[in-house]
């Protein structure tokens, strides 16, 4: 009873993300679901990628949290179109709730989307949002073993952010395990290990998020995106 | 309907609770939920109260993950009875898995129950697994800001242990304003700073725990607690 419910609920789910793709793709936007545990850092990486990706690309954001406005008060700051969820105890962002805050964005006037999901390892993965990427991240503070325990939001990845690499030396984490862990689990995305702080790694993860967005998402994007 | 699903769901998961509970009183064990982020340092607080209360308690061990047996690989190897729960993709333990895992366990033969939950600061906190006490833990690289983003646990906790505080140098970590956070929940209860690699902060939490421990607890119990 409770699991037919489940699958009800994502079934449902499908259907609205399927809607919010559709609708991206005809404003021309490009939307990147980033998900990982409480304070992996989520919020620092969409700093580095607005500053870096900002001269290129005309960004929004989605902020999600069970409450507050902490995240959305530090991007505001920018000068970025965000808008916060607030999931009132949802331990994820859903389809509906996506659809709600792009109905509030100037989804036409933007190239790339945003999405920071709740922090959460576990119930983030199930819920596809209608984005084109999902960049999952581990902090090494967490620790290289995080992809035996939580092994579905990995497989689910198309990439795999090991964040907070500057701080490698005061911990026991082998990146070598965690990558030769995503190929274990069938994935066979990129592990880019970056410091947000340091900057180290970080262009090999523009490169590569470069190299995902469609041609004409430049800064003279028209407004018949070509995917 | 998704809500009213919800409710029912809880309702029976406490009374499952009650009745884990009423056991744990009936084997005379005092039993502790242990909670927090992916990475937080559950296990390794974990193994530090074995070293410490291992001389004065007979204690045994739940452990909590999706997959994998890494933690109870890692709590077996010290000599300690541990049961393994592996949720497939439920994000938190319910009352109803800790039923059937102390009917596996030697209860009667201990005295002192450490359960770690699933790493998620979300979907733990509503499920009471019949426990006496609830530990949630913070690590410091999860950052400071994270009370005001996800008030439930928190404010479910009968103390806050702040972990890996030898770190606090390499963040922007503001303990203060995690203590503030805490009281602006309402909750009462102690915020413990410490650190399981350089032992500082330890004997306050070893301290605090032993006044929680009922008379009778300690390493000559006998099979009629006082509690």
């Amino acid at each position: 009873m409770k699991i037919v419910a489940a699958k009800k609920i994502l079934k449902a789910n499908d259907q609205l993300a399927s809607e919010n793709h559709a609708r991206f793709e005809q404003a021309g936007v490009f939307a990147i679901n980033i998900l990982g545990s409480p304070g992996c850092g989520k919020t620092t990486l969409i700093e580095s990628l607005l500053a870096s990706l900002g001269t290129t690309q005309r960004p929004a954001v989605i902020e999600g949290d069970l409450a507050g406005t902490v995240d959305a008060d530090r991007l505001s700051a920018r000068g970025v179109p965000v808008l916060q969820i607030n999931t009132e105890g949802a331990c994820h962002l859903d389809a509906n709730m996506v659809a709600a805050a792009i109905r509030e964005l100037p989804l036409d006037e933007a190239s790339l989307l945003l999405i920071e999901n709740v922090g959460n390892l576990v119930c983030t993965a199930g819920f596809y949002l209608g984005e084109h990427l999902r960049l999952v991240l581990l902090s090494v503070p967490e620790g290289d073993d995080k992809l035996v325990k939580y092994p579905t939001i990995f497989q689910s990845a198309d990439a795999l952010v090991v964040t907070k690499h500057d701080l490698a030396p005061h911990f026991d984490f082998r990146l070598e395990r965690v990558r030769e862990d995503f190929r274990k689990l069938g994935n066979e995305g990129p592990v880019l290990a970056l410091s947000a702080r340091t900057g180290e790694g970080m262009d090999a993860l523009f490169d590569w998020l470069n190299g995902r967005l469609p041609v004409g998402h430049g800064a003279g994007k028209s407004h018949s995106p070509s995917e």
